[in-house]
């Protein structure tokens, strides 16, 4: 059916291609804030991006929609399946978007810009009496957007929540895989953490130049099947995947003495950054052609990242490439050596510098916590004793500060209630993909052995990324590992093999 | 008077801090289009700029403004004279939105876009034939802009796309300058050549390494002035200067077998941001606050390359700091011998490389041309014959091919007729300027000796920068030399006491 015979869906088409031209725009200008520009800028950047967002959240809650919408569903008998997609598609973000009054929503935002820009100094400073009056602000406007959304919805305010970021995931399925990974986790983490204290480690003390790192980098992530006509890699303080899906801007940052953590870093992006470029070409400006929500995308950063790159495979070719074509030479590179390197499982404080055995445990203890702080259990000044006793319970160690504890991530002070178990989701749907992917005819291991991605990017293409967001959360997950529901047992059993 | 006091004024101000917003997302957006953006990104990048595009130019046109001009002006008494400027230079924006129709003006903007796209490789194939059928669209619909313009400002056809660029400026009194250098020029030329053809240049023959060239680059741009807390220094094919007032956005080429030339661009880019940086600060998102046309803009590159950097005073800087800071050693880089080296004079093809003795020669051709070409006196068969007669009359060389020729600039292709009179009229107000500065009790070349640019930026803040659009162009021009008309005896006295 050409888009002639559909003049309606046409229209709701070409209205969604011109608030995605806008966003997209948007997308590149924060690239721009966050990697490149001068610091004086920010000011009237800021009131620019502002501009900007105006309209595109007008034109995102335009009542206009609705008609358009209606009007395209009486064509729906002309509609393949995409276009029937996209439909329901830009009903879910419309829905996203009235779900919430104007008037609360620019609160929200406001609030939250505010609280975040306050978090970077007073985690710096361990000053959580100092963000407490904003944060306090931001916990109070995100139970009002959750009962907001709980009420549009007919959903739990914590599934509304949870919705935003994940499509079709609920608190009840969350917690059960939890409830597993909490029974098995800890167990599993002492009989590793027993094992490795008996291994011997030759750390990586070379020092390695920023233009070294650079061309490592780019070298990798070529292999990996990253297309530098599409997509750029720069340096930021804090490394991130953003620009658009034409046009991939990954960041990273250097540490002349610890290379193989930044490299990892670039690795992990990475994975973000081929899911956006393999989303399906012809859809990329609707929303039926965005990545389907933050778990699948932390599934691509992390089957590329923990599945294919840190595995005994590739640390083999990986230990070849750095001696043949970047000179190293000692013995700390053997691929045995290197592999422990890499796979040394310690409980932390951090999140972000956490292994993949311990991860689950960071996101556990926010997603309990995040609950029952948005169902008004649990307040503001509860958070620092309870992430603490939490953190000695899961992993044994109790923070000295805030820093190491509740003050550490950027999501809660930016209103991001509800995007954490997106991680821990993301990381089970890449075990059960690589499941998948090594079960099916293509010899995905011993390919990257050879250093080929090929083999493992064909599979993702074609079973995961292309599909964009044609299929909803538990149907993408069914086509593309056999089974629509997230299974821990198979992530708990990939730890037992790689680790054991 | 607060704005508060004069509320439909505000609305007006408020309307034109919007599309200000837009436009300057738009410029960054352009930067990075230029300097950053990988290449497959172009297609889906060029579609979401038309449509921020739209949405600016629809803004720009809005009758909506009209109206808001009329209720701001019967609040006239109540508004300062920047006020009251702002709406004089709004009335002027919306006047040459206004004057061509809204059809026309898509006509025109995407016969000129297309034809500059194909112009890129007509150049580099010497193909003037293939240019054709696009070139002759773009002069056509040129012809009906001025036209267009024409009717409505009463002026000549001409005279109206100059002031596009020049306001204030015409055709006759460029004409009377002209006739000046045309007298003049000749003979001092073959005054100056003959002079330099008795002199011996140990040529820079040193490979400068790009990281280098940088370093070398942004050492000279911190002394000029230029605050790396507002701007940046990146790398593109074709250097410009880019971004906003409060972001200002520079590229340049590195070429490692002649530092000097890439050197000079960046002294010669760094004179434009100079000039946006120092914009009024309060005025900066009205059009009040926007630089003073293009001839201004020029003389503030011009004045910083060839009146102050490239004069003896600053050359022997130059030289004690290439030797103390950069490590340069031979002979080459003496003063005097470094001097000679950058001016040299010698008529050339390309206009982009042509000395400043020559460089008016150049823009006399194209005003005589364009001119005749507008008013329909002249084809598009016509041009590469026409073009190569002038160029052997006013510089004694006949171009072999189209690419020496007629089709070396962008500018006509893409549809910029009447801007090359403010190549020279820069070029003198820039001498004019230098003229008065040195005048007024500042020591401003004894500074440069020194290696400080603080006297001039501070001559050229309070005179000229700092004036953004409050003043029409003639009263800029008086209140920054004292006298409302170009000169062209004062730049002719300065090359004589440069060069002979």
């Amino acid at each position: 059916m050409t888009l002639l015979e559909v003049p309606n869906y046409s229209k709701l088409e070409k209205y969604f291609a011109q608030i995605n031209n806008l966003s997209n725009l948007l997308s590149i200008i924060s690239w721009d804030y966050t990697a490149f520009m001068p610091p004086l800028a920010a000011p009237s950047r800021q009131v620019e991006i502002g501009e900007l967002s105006s309209i595109i959240h007008k034109m995102s809650n335009s009542p206009e929609i609705e008609e358009l919408i209606a009007k395209a569903e009486l064509e729906s008998t002309k509609l393949d399946e995409w276009q029937l997609a996209n439909i329901r598609e830009i009903k879910r973000n419309f829905a996203q978007a009235i779900s919430v009054s104007e008037e609360l929503h620019q609160k929200y935002t406001n609030a939250s810009n505010e609280c975040e820009f306050i978090w970077r100094n007073a985690r710096a400073n361990n000053d959580y009496k100092g963000l407490k009056p904003y944060f306090k602000e931001v916990i109070n406007l995100t139970r009002e957007v959750a009962a907001s959304k709980a009420d549009y919805f007919k959903t739990s305010k914590y599934d509304a929540l949870i919705n935003i970021y994940q499509p079709g995931s609920n608190c009840k399925s969350i917690r059960a895989v939890y409830d597993t990974l909490k029974t098995e986790l800890p167990g599993l983490l002492q009989k590793i953490t027993e094992k490795q204290s008996k291994e011997k480690i030759l750390p990586l003390n070379e020092h390695v130049s920023v233009a070294q790192q650079k061309a490592i980098g780019k070298k990798i992530m070529e292999i990996m099947g990253f297309d530098f006509g599409m997509g750029r890699l720069d340096e930021s303080t804090h490394p991130f995947c953003g620009g658009t899906s034409s046009d991939v801007r990954m960041t990273t940052r250097y540490d002349e003495s610890n290379f193989i953590t930044g490299l990892m870093g670039v690795i992990h992006e990475t994975g973000h950054g081929l899911y956006e470029m393999n989303l399906p070409a012809k859809y990329k400006n609707q929303p039926v052609g965005k990545a389907r929500g933050m778990a699948f995308h932390e599934s691509q950063s992390l089957i590329m990242e923990m599945q294919a790159t840190i595995s005994h495979e590739f640390i083999e070719f990986l230990s070849r490439l750095l001696k043949s074509e970047f000179g190293f030479r000692g013995k700390e590179y053997e691929p045995e050596n290197l592999f422990k390197v890499v796979t040394v499982v310690k409980p932390g404080f951090i999140r972000v510098d956490a292994d993949e055995v311990t991860y689950p445990l960071h996101v556990i203890l926010r997603f309990e916590m995040e609950e029952a702080l948005i169902n008004g259990e649990i307040e503001i000044d509860d958070l620092p004793e309870i992430w603490n006793n939490k953190m000695e319970s899961y992993l044994g160690i109790r923070p000295a500060n805030y820093a190491q504890g509740c003050l550490q991530d950027i999501h809660w002070p930016s209103g991001s209630f509800g995007y954490f178990p997106s991680y821990t989701d993301g990381a089970i749907i890449a075990s059960q993909l690589m499941a998948k992917a090594n079960s099916s005819s293509r010899n995905i291991k011993e390919s990257l052995r050879a250093g080929s991605f090929k083999e493992l990017n064909e599979f993702l293409n074609k079973n995961l990324r292309n599909y964009g967001s044609l299929k909803t959360s538990g149907d993408l997950l069914l086509a593309a590992t056999g089974n629509s529901e997230i299974q821990p047992e198979i992530f708990l059993n990939y730890l037992r093999e790689k680790y054991l």
